[in-house]
């Protein structure tokens, strides 16, 4: 299997994601601007998802694009990813409807974490793959992004326990700073493949 | 990254954007011709802004045509324009739920405004990628009807705290200046693309 | 515009559309299989709007195939043609919920018609965008499928005041007349495209 | 008709499957973790089904892959599979939310059923378009699995009679045959297509 159609599918999934959070954003009751008040938590927690599946999408492609043959292994690591992914537009909803509530937060952070825990799956199942000239590995580095987001899932989960805010403020924190495209990837291809230099 | 995958991607959730807004109407109570009735309205809204999707739709290829090396700019101000549009589906539903009210009548024009918005940053992040020999730029021209759309709209949404239906006009005359697909693209292309003339 | 994007953007519409149909189908109230049988009529609604829709995409395809150029017109009779289908799940549920109802046939029917009349529209418009050597022109030859469906949507539509099933009875027959894979574009780019043979 | 066309279709009604599933689960009631519990067996069987659906999605390309020329009997054995797969996310929510219950368990299993019984002509249909020299022929070989999966399912539909997780017990085992990816194509493709060895 090419690389073409698992990131055609991912695409798609990508695509109806991102697209079906809407829908738990309801019609307002009523007619009134004041109707809209209630929706702005949840569409604040529209935004950030929004922007979470935007990142996801952009560092998908790169990732891929590092590998060429498609194993049984990155098949279902890639499916792994996508599951956590799929349940972005659920844990919006609960945390958008109860902005202030422990739980919906801290399932919030949970459902990220599963998500950056199956985006190391995935690296790795490309990087075992790829043996020990891979180029992903040298395009990675020491990943401390991929490092450090995490953790602070891990923090804004317990933060949740205290502040629902603080938690939200953690998740925004990450999301800004992944906004920035990942250029590793695009660097070590730039270079040549085979002496690859390792992000400082 | 080519504009190939951010156009599939953008298709992709456009597709899904004019489809699931049909989700939001709902079967009708009752199982007479009149229980179509009241329907109507909800029925126009998603007339109006199915022409909105498919002119978008139109027009976003033609930009990303000329736009042949995406980058990160031009990758978020894609997604921020996609993010404009996923508020279509929910704006319409509220517009056509109460189409003699004011606020959903002002929300269907700010969200029409914030799009347009988008799509003008957009426009510029591509330009500023292309430098000062810009094909899109000499194929944009004066961009009028670029420049009338979002006065129109700010008239629109203030025209709806007077009449709801006045405030329609104006959107539905939005459209119908875009209806006409937009030529001015496809006839940089054709000229010369190192002195592409710019419109008139 | 190529006519791939056309048909990309087409195929991703009727993709939705074909499965948010799905959607119209409620989880039945209830944990027996009794609870299943209100639900028949709605899963044959669903069954016979399956079709319908694999009948369009099926012949949406080998309709684009011929069509080179995509020309304004042609665009926006494409989008005509996706509105009409886009209100195939509201229809299908309408019909679903009532099947003994005249209201709901006869709407269903409606939209058949208003789909078939889309379809012939843009029929048109490609062999108006081909000019006299039109190969559309030759392969639909005489069209008595396309001429005979109207007539019998038509027929439905009035069968439904009189009785509900023989007016679904109708849309069930148009169906099958359409279930065979229509072969005269396939055989028209077969023989000599210059000289195509008219379908007796 | 070239088989890009009918994967593509396939991809994007399988991707909108896998991601409308997630609708089913609905966002909880209260905002306590306690109000996740009664969502878990939900849970459970989303991901039953996502596994199901990914596994059918991997499978079917590997299908095609061998399936040069798309005639009409084998686009709408496509179709007719892509009908029973669209069931999933009903059969879905339905044993989630009564997952102790009988029919609920049944009905799961009749529709996995049916999408075994969908594939299986499927195949043949495009073992048949191949001829005596089919390479699917070869490379399905005695294809116990497709074999042992119906008997599983019908098994499973009778043990919910008597006890619903014995039922969901064999579907999950079902799964789990299935999971490791098909090699049996892959390795035709690569001896020489002209002699490919059955499978032992």
């Amino acid at each position: 299997m090419s690389n073409n159609r698992i990131e055609a599918f991912s695409d798609g999934v990508i695509a109806i994601i991102i697209t079906i959070m809407v829908l738990e954003l309801k019609v307002p009751h009523g007619d009134t601007l004041a109707a809209l008040l209630p929706e702005i938590p949840v569409f604040l927690s529209y935004l950030l998802s929004f922007i979470y599946v935007g990142i996801y999408w952009n560092n998908h492609h790169h990732l891929l694009h590092v590998c060429e043959r498609v194993s049984g292994p990155i098949l279902w690591a890639n499916l792994h990813l996508l599951f956590w992914l799929s349940l972005f537009p659920l844990a919006t909803a609960w945390m958008g409807e109860h902005h202030r509530a422990v739980a919906p937060s801290a399932a919030y952070g949970a459902v990220l974490l599963m998500a950056a825990i199956a985006w190391w799956i995935l690296q790795q199942a490309i990087i075992a793959s790829q043996g020990s000239e891979s180029l992903l590995k040298a395009a990675v580095g020491r990943d401390w992004k991929g490092k450090l987001s995490p953790v602070l899932y891990v923090l804004g989960i317990a933060a949740a326990f205290w502040s629902a805010p603080l938690s939200q403020g953690l998740y925004l924190l990450v999301a800004a700073l992944w906004f920035v495209p990942d250029r590793r990837i695009e660097r070590a291809l730039v270079t040549d493949p085979a002496r690859a230099e390792p992000e400082a």
